[in-house]
């Protein structure tokens, strides 16, 4: 299926267009599961992989059917060398084998040659000495980074839509995006409207039957009247929005991006879920609950 | 050391300023390889990472002393799960214990608070669930996207100077790199400039020894006219330039962002190198021979 269309369908069934990051950190893990970690492997990697992947399970079982989607940080994962990666495999694999989409946030980025390689790796598969096509991580959406322009890009997508797709960077939503996304080209327009025009031409005719692209933009929540002009140059694109939450940016700076009908836009958090079991206002839950009910105050919030 | 007085001291001993990508593929695997890893895996991802690993010592061992940096391609790795992680992990660790300088060609980015982890993962350590420092990937230097500013690139360079530097992406050796970087800015100068400001920005006061900084550019082979208007604007800065053999660079044009005395400059060739068994001139020659050789005639034509 077309991904923007499995995006739709994910949407509509559990009637939610929150994302939730999946962004462990030794500070995020409850103490239970540190100290369980701690007393079988010591203070090593194989420690912080083992609490990662045990917390991810909990909080994915807590969350599935009340989310649009799951994303993987992978910088949290590559912190922790070859173990936390093989976390990040098996986490992967827990989300697929509930059917949660999985976006994974890499923000990969290469020469057409190079990118191919993540491409296979991230969305499909690689070939084997003999030949065989080897599966990879099995991510159905792949941040990408576009300052290489359409070469950087095509890997990723072929020439038609498939059943995977890819978010470009356009507005990131850290304080110093602006540093080069804000600057003014001669034509009077910003460098990210510039990113955005290329999105946009990119995604022509690869629409599905929701009218979305499989070429994606993430779209800073801490930028509302950003996304609003960005969503005049991407009519037909799905927004993903960062920055809701923890980072600042409110329900309405969220979802200003959406298109006329509120489509369009899948917004994440990720402290303010995973993170739940720390706040006040989750306190005596288990960390689990404390995901969940967060989750569900969030689409309430987004509602 | 700071790490740009590393690379002057690994120039001068070695008497190159090449650098070789280590960037297997199946198809550059040598057939004795890739038989012995098929019978005794299977065509498996754990076969690929296996002869990859083997190849990848031989290259090394062959080159080690010739050249002034080695630079593994992430994604060729990555294409292959963890297997293909664990894989580069042991590259690292095998070029490290032959004190060859490593680039980790990454192109990471993020926000601030997610760069942080890149940052501990390929060029420090990350801390423990018990508040240990847990060594990650080992890694001399990174490859970073500059897409998202300053607060997405202070993480992985700290205050000041450590043992460790990044290379900015500012103008890149494919054909449609100009699509987003060579669009005219409202001064007249284009983004690519734009970003090789900032470059220059974050570099102040960042000079060893040799007077270059630890915060260096990606500067492709294929561009000369615009690598030497880059060293204009970035005089102090350590250019690693891809693009050369292979992807059509000549030497003239790889080294036409040098400073006038002729450094600043780190050369890079991937295929030309570990490929070289496949070309005619090398026939006959068992494939570590043919990388090493393949390497002198490089340093040769740089001379």
């Amino acid at each position: 299926m077309h991904p923007a269309d499995r995006f739709s369908s994910a949407i509509a069934a559990s009637h939610s267009i929150a994302c939730v990051g999946l962004d462990p950190r030794p500070a995020l893990i409850p103490p239970e599961l540190v100290a369980d970690s701690l007393s079988r492997h010591g203070d090593t990697v194989e420690a912080v992989a083992e609490a990662f992947l045990t917390f991810n399970r909990g909080i994915i079982h807590a969350i599935t059917g009340h989310c649009a989607a799951v994303k993987p940080q992978v910088a949290c994962y590559e912190a922790y060398g070859p173990a936390g990666m093989h976390c990040l495999f098996e986490t992967i694999r827990f989300a697929r084998e509930r059917g949660i989409e999985i976006i994974v946030d890499g923000k990969r980025n290469d020469i057409g040659s190079t990118a191919e390689h993540y491409a296979q790796g991230w969305l499909g598969s690689a070939p084997g000495l003999g030949g065989k096509s080897l599966p990879g991580w099995g991510g159905d959406w792949l941040t990408v980074n576009g300052y290489l322009g359409a070469d950087g890009i095509a890997p990723f997508t072929g020439k038609a839509p498939t059943t995977t797709g890819i978010f470009v960077l356009v507005k990131t939503s850290n304080p110093s995006s602006g540093e080069l996304q804000d600057q003014a080209l001669a034509d009077g327009s910003a460098v990210m409207e510039a990113m955005a025009r290329l999105v946009q031409r990119w995604g022509q005719g690869r629409q599905g039957t929701c009218g979305l692209n499989d070429i994606g933009a993430v779209v800073g929540a801490t930028w509302p009247a950003q996304a609003r002009r960005l969503r005049e140059l991407m009519p037909d694109t799905l927004f993903l929005v960062p920055g809701y939450g923890a980072q600042g940016g409110s329900a309405a700076d969220a979802k200003a991006g959406a298109r006329p009908d509120g489509s369009g836009i899948l917004i994440n958090s990720s402290r303010g879920i995973i993170g739940a079991w720390k706040e006040k206002t989750y306190a005596g839950l288990p960390w689990t609950d404390a995901a969940r009910a967060a989750l569900e105050a969030m689409n309430k919030d987004l509602e």
